[in-house]
C-alpha cells in the first residue's frame, strides 16, 4: 500500500509540476530511463512532452489542470483529469494512465475528450 | 485485495456483457440502486446506456469492445478500451471510471477519443 501511495505522489507531482509551467523539471525528477509514448501526437521520450507542455503554456498561460481523481493498482496509476485552456471554457477531460517503475514513471498512455457546453446530466464529467 | 479483485470482475462482466449484445442482463445483474451518469450524452439511470448500446449495435453488428487494462483501488475500478464499430477501423479509445458499492455499479464517468489512423510512435494507443 505504500508504494501505491508513493507512486501516486510521483505521478500527481510529475504531472502538475508539468502543467504549471515546469515540465523540464518534472521530467528530470520523475522520468526513468525510458518513456514509452501511446499517445498518438507525440514520439517516445520526453522531450515531446516537454515541448508540447512549453508550446501550449505560451499559447494559452492560464491554462490550469486540475486532476479529480487518482487510482493505483500494481505499477500503474490512473489520473481523471480537467485541463482548461482558457479561463471559463469547458475544456477537456483527460483520462492518463502511467507506469511507475522503482519509482520512476516510464510509460504513458492517454484518453482526451472535449467537454461539451452542454449535457444530459446534471453531474458535469468529473 | 478480494474486494478489488472481486470489483474488477463486476466491473469486467457488466461492460462485456452489455456490448457483447445483452446491456439489459448486464444492467439488471450488476447496476445498484441508482447509476450516476457522467457521460455527457446520457441521462441518469440505465435506460440511457441500454438504449445506446442497444442503437449501436443495431448499427454496427460487428463492433467489438476489447478491454485491454482494469485498474482498482478503493471502490473504482478502470478500464481501459478498445471500441470498434467496423472490422479494420482504427476505432476509438475509451477510458471509463466505475465506483461499485456493495459488489454494484452505481456511478459512471468516461472520456472517449478517436483514434487517428497514423501516430508519432510505434505503441498503439494501448
Amino acid at each position: 500500500m505504500a508504494d501505491l501511495e508513493r507512486n501516486k505522489q510521483i505521478v500527481v507531482d510529475y504531472y502538475q509540476t508539468a502543467f504549471d509551467g515546469e515540465p523540464e523539471k518534472a521530467a528530470e525528477q520523475h522520468v526513468g530511463d525510458r518513456y514509452v509514448q501511446h499517445n498518438p501526437m507525440a514520439s517516445d521520450g520526453t522531450e515531446a512532452f516537454i515541448g508540447f507542455v512549453k508550446w501550449l503554456r505560451g499559447e494559452h498561460p492560464e491554462l490550469k489542470l486540475e486532476i479529480k481523481r487518482v487510482v493505483a493498482e500494481g505499477d500503474l496509476v490512473v489520473t481523471h483529469s480537467h485541463l482548461t485552456l482558457e479561463p471559463g471554457e469547458p475544456g477537456q477531460a483527460l483520462a492518463d494512465f502511467f507506469r511507475v517503475e522503482d519509482g520512476k514513471v516510464v510509460e504513458h498512455w492517454d484518453v482526451i475528450q472535449d467537454i461539451p457546453a452542454t449535457a444530459a446530466n446534471q453531474n458535469s464529467m468529473f
